[in-house]
C-alpha cells in the first residue's frame, strides 16, 4: 500500500549518509537493537509447541531487518523531540510501531502486486512459496505452492499489524497518550487502505484525473509517510492541538512534493544513484501525476508515445527516450517540477511557526533540510 | 482463521432461540442497530472523493449483517455483567469489536480456504471478483478477476481489523481499561493467527497428532471464541485479576468441549438441523480430533476407510456410512464424546467460584446452560 519505490527517500538518505550530520543513519543504529530485542521477546513468549509461530515472527523480523532507513520512525522521533519529549527509550520503541505497520502494509502490498523481490530478497509470499516447493519437491502443483505462499503472507502481514500495537502498548507513556497514538495509527492505516484501493483501481482505470492521483498521494504518502509519524510523536510528547495542526502544514505539502519528485526521479533519475531500475512505474502501467499530466497537456503524438509504452514489460532504450521527450515536451515535467517546488516551499515556510526557543531547533533544521532537498534536487 | 463451521454454535443458538429464555436472540436485536449506526458514521466520515472507500465499508457492513448470532460479543457482555458493569451502551459497542475482528479473520480465512460462500452469500473475494467480471465483461481474464477479488478482500479484512479498534476507542471507558482491552484483543488475534497457521499446516501434514490438534482448538476456539471475549468484558468492568483467572477455568475447557462436539456433529449430526452439509470436514481433508483419534486407535481396516474418504470432494452415501462406522468402531467417537463431556463438566464446575451474591447470577445461569448443553447434546 505505501509507495513501493521510495526512490527519493532512498536518494535523500544516501545524501544524508554522506554528510557529517547524518541523523537518520544514527537513528537506525539506535533503533535496530531495540527492534531485535522486541522480536526476541516475542519469540520467547511463544509456547514451545508452536515452532511455526516462532518462524513466522522470524520472517517478519527478517523483513524488517533487511533494510529500509526507518524514515517513518525517525519522523515519530523528531515529532516527539520537537516539543521537548524526554522519554528516549519509550519513544524509540513507539516509533518502531510505524516500522511494523510499514512491514504489514508492504507484505500485503507485495501479494497484491505479485512482486517477487523486496529489499533485495524474496517477498514474504515468495519465501513461503519456495518453502512449500522445497518441502514437497516432486509433488508440487504450482497453483498449490503459490496459494500456500499467499496464505502465509496474509497471515504474516496480519501478525506484523498486531505486533505494531504490541510495541506501543509496551511503552510507559500515559494510557491516555497511548490511546491517542493508537487511534492516530489506526486512522492512518484505514486511510492508507483506502489510498491503496484507489491506487489499484486507477491502475485499471483508462484515464485517472490528476486530482484523483493527488488524492492517492495525499493518502498514501503525505499522510502515511510524513504527517502521521510526526503527529504520533507530538501526541506522545503531549503537544498542544495547535502544534499538531501546525506540523500538518509542513507534512502534507512536504509529503506530496516528495512523492511527485519520487515519480520524476523514477523516470529521469540516474539508475545507479537510485539503486533501482528506471521506468518501472511506466512498465507497471502506473499512472503517476507526471504521466497523467502529460496525457492531459500533451498533443496526440505525445499521448501516443506514452500510451504505447505504458504497461509494457520490455521498453527499448529508444522508446524510453521517446517517453522522456514526450513527458518533457508536453510540458508535464516542468509542471510537476514546479508543483513539487511550490509544495516543498510551502512546507518549508510553515516551519517558521516553530521558530522559537521552546521548540527543538535541531529538529527544525532536519525537517527544513528535507524540504530544501526536495526543492533543490534536480532529476 | 476462526472455526468456519460453528455447527454447534448454530445448533445451540437455534435451541436457545426456541426457548423463552432467549438471551442471545435478544442480544443481537440490541446490538444490530448500534452496529448499523457505527457503519453509517464511518461512511459519513469518508470524503466524497473516495466513493470506493465507502463501498468497502459497505462490503464489511453487509458481511457483518448477514447473520452470525453474535456469540463472541454476547460473551463480552456477559463477562462485563458478571461483575456488575453498568455502562450498557459502551459495553455493547466494545463487544461489537469482537464481531469486527471476527469479520476480519473470516474474510481473510475465506481467501485462504478459497471458499465461495459464507453465510449464504458470496465471500468477499468472490464478491469483488464478480464485480470485476461485470465491469469488464468481454475482456475478463479469469486470473485477473480472481486476483482482483483477493486483493480487495485482503484490504477489506485489513479494514475490518482497524474498525474493531475504532469501536473500542469510541467508548467512554477509562483509557487504562481501553488499553488493557486492546491489548487482550491483540494478543488473541496473534494467537488465532498462530492457530490458523498450525491448522493450515496440519491439513497438509500426513498425520497430525491429537496433541497438535488440541493445540489448534485451544488457540482457535477456546481462547478466541470463549476466553478472550469473557476476559475483555471483565477487564472493562474492572474485575479483579482473580476473576479473570477464574473465568479461564470455565472458558478454556468449555471452548475445547464445544469444538470437539462441533466436530462430532459435523459428521454424525442431522444435516437439516445443522443447516450445513454433513462431512464437509472429511471432504476438506481436515483432520479433526475425531479423525486423528480414529487413525490412532483404529485397526488397519478403519484407517483405510477413513483415509480413502479424507479430502475426497464427492463421498457416496455408502462411503459416508462406512466412515461413520469406522469412527465409531475404532473407539474414537466414544473417546471424543467422553473427552468433550469431561471438559464441559470441568467448565461447569468452575462456575461454583462465582456462586456468591456479588456476581450476577443470571449470567452464571447462562454460562452454565451453555456448558450443560455441551454435555447433554447427543449427535
Amino acid at each position: 500500500m505505501p509507495s513501493k519505490k521510495g526512490v527519493f527517500v532512498q536518494y535523500y538518505l544516501c545524501l544524508l549518509m554522506n554528510k557529517e550530520k547524518n541523523n537518520l543513519g544514527k537513528f537506525a543504529a539506535l533503533t535496530d537493537p531495540l527492534l531485535k530485542n522486541f522480536f526476541n521477546e516475542q519469540k520467547a513468549a511463544v509456547p514451545r509447541s508452536l515452532a511455526y509461530a516462532r518462524r513466522m515472527i522470524d520472517v517478519v523480523e527478517d523483513f524488517c531487518m533487511r533494510g529500509g532507513k526507518r524514515l517513518r520512525p525517525a519522523l515519530v522521533y523528531y515529532g516527539y523531540k520537537l516539543v521537548g519529549g524526554k522519554k528516549e527509550k519509550d519513544i524509540l520503541k513507539a516509533s518502531l510501531a510505524m516500522e511494523l505497520v510499514h512491514a504489514f502494509l508492504l507484505i500485503h502490498d507485495d501479494i497484491m502486486d505479485e512482486d517477487e523481490m523486496r529489499r533485495g530478497k524474496a517477498t514474504v509470499h515468495k519465501l513461503y512459496e519456495n518453502e512449500y516447493k522445497t518441502r514437497r519437491q516432486k509433488h508440487t502443483n504450482p497453483k498449490h505452492s503459490k496459494h500456500f505462499g499467499e496464505t502465509m503472507a496474509i497471515l504474516a502481514g496480519d501478525l506484523a499489524s498486531q505486533l505494531a500495537t504490541t510495541l506501543i502498548l509496551s511503552t510507559t507513556f500515559d494510557a491516555e497518550m497511548k490511546i491517542r497514538a493508537i487511534s492516530k495509527l489506526s486512522e492512518t492505516v484505514k486511510n492508507t487502505i483506502f489510498g491503496q484501493e484507489l491506487d489499484i483501481r486507477l491502475e485499471t482505470s483508462p484515464a485517472p484525473t490528476p486530482a484523483e492521483i493527488l488524492n492517492v498521494y495525499r493518502l498514501k504518502t503525505a499522510q502515511y509517510t510524513f504527517e502521521s509519524p510526526l503527529h504520533i510523536g507530538l501526541i506522545l510528547a503531549k503537544a498542544t492541538p495547535k502544534n499538531i495542526q501546525d506540523i500538518s502544514r509542513y507534512a502534507v505539502p512536504g509529503g506530496i512534493a516528495f512523492q511527485i519528485q519520487d515519480d520524476i526521479l523514477g523516470i529521469f533519475g540516474n539508475e545507479k544513484k537510485l539503486g533501482k531500475p528506471i521506468l518501472s512505474d511506466i512498465k507497471q502501467g502506473k499512472q503517476t501525476l507526471l504521466v497523467a499530466k502529460a496525457l492531459e497537456m500533451g498533443n496526440s503524438s505525445h499521448r501516443k508515445q506514452i500510451l504505447s509504452a505504458l504497461g509494457r514489460k520490455q521498453i527499448s532504450k529508444r522508446q524510453a527516450e521517446e517517453v522522456r521527450l514526450a513527458l518533457k515536451n508536453s510540458g508535464a515535467l516542468a509542471y510537476c517540477k514546479d508543483l513539487a517546488k511550490k509544495y516543498a516551499e510551502q512546507a518549508k515556510d510553515s516551519l517558521k511557526q516553530f521558530n522559537r526557543k521552546k521548540y527543538n531547533q535541531e529538529v527544525i533544521e532536519t525537517l527544513s533540510g528535507l524540504a530544501d532537498l526536495i526543492i533543490k534536487r534536480e532529476a
